[in-house]
């Protein structure tokens, strides 16, 4: 509150716009779970009939799982944000609140391409909202120099959108193609953030895309 | 916490009413993309018919992030509450609570008079009960003209009221003349917060982009 | 934080079960606007049917919000929590999370005796749960006086649990009695709030059963 | 945030994982309730048909409860937060999610060997999550002993995991015996709060109640 006083009345603090973001991520993990129908009946057989809800719910987790983590990591870096952040804040949630839905859609049908495709069109649609976050953010941190120098190239935002909007053709010729792909930006997202990283992390700065160093 | 025992017991600090409306207004948000139905069918033409409620959806999705928009400003700019403050809160969210399910009348028959009328009036309260909220919360920090003048007019809010009251007359002749009214409304408030305030920010006011006038 | 290790381990501050009791209620509210039903056709006399389940959402809705601002005051005036306020407030929050299939079960069959009689059930264990929670944060926070003055009496809290099991009486007999009554417990937290308190709010107390001065 | 700062690029403040985590297991609890069926008819012997599910319910609530009760606990004795402790509580909320699924599942089959054991895998695996999320926090706050001290043997945890593998293999024998397991590992995490480690607590350690050994 009253660094966004600081600033002068145009900026705000990143504070409650983290908040809300927040309530809105942990709404949709949780309700994406209650999508997952029961059993159809108290067997084994029809609990492993389950087991394609289960990994899509998986990925789907995952993949807000790594939105709340950049998130996280961006508006840490954030000290003001403009009318602007809001919207494009927002654009992002929207997006992603489509996800649960589109999960639904996936584990009734998880061998046709048109959910799988339209899976990668909403992922490929956050990611661009996402990449529009970050640079709205760096328009209004304008003064400081540290919010670009902690958001850096954004390379695995770029490299993401990419490999969504390739999923979405791949889905065409076989959904299991569009989901190795989901797993595998998934997987990028995940994985350099215990290898890779740990052993470089000398200088102490910050990355969006580096959630654990 | 600090600032409701300076003012006594008589005034509350406004951050937990804060996160109980953020909690709300993200809770809205995101049931409401669950309201959406999933296509009957893992085919395009199947898709293209969620098409209404996706934009329906998108609708009520900008109409709570205006909302949230205006109300982190009123909020930013409140020092104490009052319990006028509280129940004119409550009464804005009762209102918003309820778009959820107009919005899923509507996309079920986008088409009819009737659930449009239904989220004009809705629409009509929220925005009156928002403007009661604006009046208690400048009595409650009489002391301070610096939120009156922060809160300014209101002049968006009065056409805000008139233009939802004048759609509920349109839809009994088309439900798209109101939901342009609606999709008006919603562009009236996005529109100026990148554009009309930004070059006139010079003196530190409330916000370039100050989503409340 | 600071504040629960400044009184030995033993003792936490109350901040993170605020935010968690406001995440539950904020859920309460939204979730129960979603059991209702939208109307079965796009007219008004759909609509009109739908009246009784609209006004019993409103008297739930009610009923939160009075605990959640009751609940905000009760926690103000607190300095320290022990594991018996946490399982307390849970048991709060246990009868609270059933209020919404009990307000979708009345909405049902508004004019049957069992749905009300059960719906005073719950509300009197949860105005037990909250009588219990006023004494255990008493004694939790011995050391200071100020918390048992701010708290008082609790005489609205003892007069709504004698009203509640009354209401289940009154249910068998009809349930608009019951309903009658549950109304006129939530005025009485409602009006004070606004009529009698203000003018006799000279000495600067906070007050559980006295939301607003 | 200054916390994190501090420490380094790499290092975090437990602040907002708290806050999402919190809004987590508010929104499984709350929509755990409406996963509750409401009795088929207005009678008692309708309502007592449901027993089953609200004794389910019950049993789900108090497990999430505990859940919150130790987390927090956890996190308070935390200075910062890496990487693998986000991706450790990510995986803990995964499983806690699926808790509202399982709980609908038992209520309509009590009787049933399957879902029973299901339940109680989720809940080993829910176990196990928080074992590990333990050490990483261990090794992420390494520099100060404090955490290590606060936190303990987990001996508790660890029986935890055991008690719900045996009862996945007494679910098989019978459901009821799945559940008196389930039942008492609760009793066993509320039960010392409020008795044994109270009159011990003489040094200011981690919590008379703490929750989390």
């Amino acid at each position: 509150m009253s660094e966004g006083g600081a600033g002068g009345g145009a900026l705000l603090s990143p504070h409650r716009l983290e908040a809300f973001s927040d309530g809105v991520m942990a709404v949709i993990i949780t309700v994406m779970a209650l999508s997952l129908q029961m059993p159809s009946s108290a067997t084994w057989a029809a609990a492993e009939h389950r087991l394609p809800e289960v990994l899509t719910f998986a990925l789907s987790f995952t993949f807000i799982a790594i939105y709340w983590n950049n998130h996280h990591h961006l508006l840490r870096a954030t000290r003001t944000i403009s009318g602007g952040v809001m919207w494009a804040n927002m654009l992002l949630l929207f997006w992603l609140a489509l996800i649960p839905v589109l999960t639904a859609w996936i584990a009734r049908a998880p061998g046709q391409s048109v959910p799988a495709a339209f899976y990668g069109v909403d992922a490929a649609a956050a990611a661009t909202s996402y990449a529009i976050l970050v640079r709205v953010i760096i328009r209004a941190n304008s003064s400081s120099s540290e919010i670009a120098r902690a958001i850096g190239s954004d390379f695995k935002g770029t490299v993401s959108v990419v490999a969504y909007l390739v999923a979405v053709g791949l889905a065409l010729l076989s959904p299991f193609l569009a989901y190795a792909t989901y797993s595998g930006v998934a997987i990028m997202w995940m994985v350099p953030d215990r290898r890779l990283y740990s052993p470089l992390s000398a200088p102490p700065r910050a990355s969006p895309d580096r959630p654990l160093p």
